[in-house]
């Protein structure tokens, strides 16, 4: 059997993290009933951790014009382009609790192309495929095709912005060879 | 909410269908509680499903130094890469149940280098990866790798021939948009 | 030189196969005046060896809105995109044949784009390479541009059809680095 | 001539925004005697401002087995495969400043593999790369290659998290299509 | 049917073009019996045609210690990657009637790795696509790894030479659509 | 450090070279001050480097639609996806100087769709990528957007043909590992 280790890195115990970092993570604790992977091993580096969940937090838990559960779809596309397991695993089952669809995360790691979403929806994946892995190439008419579904100029930028710092996200956690936790598989199905 | 049908071709009935074809069907039916759509979408064209049917029973089921499980592995593996979601979620609901483990077929799916395989399976997903993705280029090399971890000439046509079969068989279900039902999903876990 | 061997698993001799094989294969011979390596190699699996044919002959000899030489036209550009030697040089020689046409194979193999074909024909040979090298990105609008084309969807699924099943053979020519016939390079020039 | 706004979305006055995020461009700017665009840019999102500078300040300003001049020259490679121009036109300057050298930062971004570098910064850029474009297959033995060049531990994680913060930040800007301000151009040379 | 042209510009008339262009063009048509398309496309632009021929010869006619049936299979194998059917057909008859093999044109044009040429000329195409397709990677090791099959560093510089002037013919047939001479697919068979 | 030699290859004495690339150089030096060095490493092969020359002064010397800062656009956007650093350097320089434009070459090797350049320019590059990156998928539209923006036939020939030009110099260089001279880094800025 391969490694089981949560992470290539050292792995630090709760009791000997910064005050601020042990209360996010027992916090999270308390409302999961279990502790993400990604919170111990990025606690290996406390400012990193810190900026983390900061930007994670800006994007994912504001007011947007995108749902909770959009902005968790974009997290799975992309993450399953940059085949990263820890990020699908994870967020498929918090989409699947968002979206309160067990189908949905499996669908859209698959082929978002043929998942059950609305043609907006489906706009807003290929847009955010599109910064996840040619942002170079992102022009003026990608804008006008979400300004056509509605999209307004913040909704651009939030689904570009969770599409980039998933780049980040993802790429640590291959880095890291982060282990999704066993609870996730089964949540929300 | 994007279309739902089955298949972009047309879905025979039942009744309409020859009888070998419709036995098969029934059987199929018995055995797992529902019929999966592969079955009915293919069934427009009764000599590629008894052709297609037949390829799949030679590979899957005959014996060989793949476990059953290992099949299923190389086929959610290669389906992955080519994103077809009918193949990663019905596959993947077979794998939990052959391999009797809630987590491989979500593990192999997102990036099968993480899973909790052993090395002599992550040589096996490596070589029908290849040959999924790049054939042209198999060379004595690899099969000498695989002879390293143990695997007979045979073992290495199986797994080979896994990987193009399910070449056949995702260019297909992509072809027709083929929709997974949804009892795939939770099998297995 | 490197190796000239036919295939690099064990080739049968014609007396110890099962009687329905030797006789398909004594068929062709009487036919082609030959015995293309393709049924020596692939009968060392009979079942799979059957399903193939099957397979094949339920796409290529059947009536279709699309003529034998258009069917090997789709042949010959997806295996020259997937570099198989043996379905480029084998089913060259039959597109020159069913086409009547010396020039039409290699035009093809080298850069379809440019071959003496209508655009209906290039339209057919798109959607071909579509299938064949991207077919999760297949949508409704590839449909439309081939209707648009006159081309109906019983011809769509057998243009994709022919396009899946040459990578299934293709996948497994490179596989086995199944060697041409000589015979087959002057056929039809 | 094309648009030459520093960004697609709107861009703050500097007397509009929050003290904190005043202050720290009141800082840059009088250290550097401009306001690079980044901080104006990115003022548009506060909460994200802070965030993502935190995150920068974590990798780049702390300790490190790598000096101030290599993590610029992870900058500088991994942007330029991203095709990013805000940061292969602003880091290139800060390269060029830090390392003391007017040529280093265009040699990196044109072909870093040819460029004045030790082997040993040539294995770092080499992985550094492999994150930033391909990090689903980083496994343990890119960590040895390092470790033999005598990265610890600790490095390869610097390493592979600029490659990743700037994964995000290239996204970013190519997102904004952030403009360079021309200042940059011609510092350090 | 497409059309036929044999290039997307203006073809000069023999009569209406400088002497030394008109005689060499005379020169090649009593030697060939047929006057190659190349010729009278490019003569369009007198100083190019002129540049264009001399760096042909200064490579493919020159003593060297690669044979010319061996430079001419370089121009196969390349021209095949980049789809220059122009090239592909005109220099498959070459290297038929320089190898005196009527079958190794198009077998190197379909897949190298499997046509019946030695070791060494397997590691000389090996390098020569590696220069087509990614030169920017070449570095010691791959010159080492032809030295050890026994070229000179004289010898790698034709091997290269040749993949890139090739990659300029390539790409200017391309650009013309220029149209194989019917009087090439037979040559040498 | 990495190697500092100007090429792979021996690069001779000027003394010992033939008279008319002897005086090429010397011209070269009198009016730029310093012989670049694709010069001497070229040199070692006079005949192609007569050829090279003679190609490049037809098309980058000679009247043309495109203004012959256009032209140094081509080659630093096409250099630029080659990562052929000696190009993007030494071409940069001049591109600064013909376009009196201290800030257009970096922002053109960066990301031209981002530089401060017309829309005409935008589509002149947008093909010449084209050309050097995919020269096998050029058709008629191409053509037809380049009319749409004003550019003639002998234009669209010009874009084309310095690109192609280009994939050889390009080729050329990363074969020899041609280092630019120290010289070209600031011209112009």
């Amino acid at each position: 059997m391969t490694n089981q280790a949560i992470s290539r890195f050292p792995v630090p115990d709760l009791a000997e993290l910064p005050d601020d970092i042990r209360e996010r993570i027992e916090g999270v604790q308390e409302k999961s009933g279990f502790v993400p992977n990604v919170f111990v091993a990025l606690a290996h580096r406390p400012d990193e951790f810190r900026a983390f969940f900061a930007y994670h937090d800006a994007l994912m838990d504001k007011e947007s014009g995108l749902t909770k559960a959009e902005r968790e779809m974009i997290v799975v596309a992309t993450s399953s382009a940059n085949e990263c397991q820890y990020c699908v695993v994870a967020h498929g089952a918090i989409l699947r609790i968002r979206a309160k669809n067990p189908l949905i995360a499996d669908q859209i790691a698959a082929n978002y192309r043929k998942a059950d979403i609305t043609p907006r929806q489906k706009a807003m994946l290929d847009f955010a495929l599109l910064v996840s892995q040619e942002a170079q190439s992102v022009d003026e008419e990608d804008f006008d095709d979400l300004r056509e579904h509605g999209f307004s100029d913040e909704d651009i930028w939030d689904i570009g912005g969770i599409a980039a710092f998933f780049g980040l996200s993802n790429r640590m956690a291959n880095l890291m060879s982060l282990r999704p936790n066993d609870e996730f598989y089964a949540l929300g199905r």
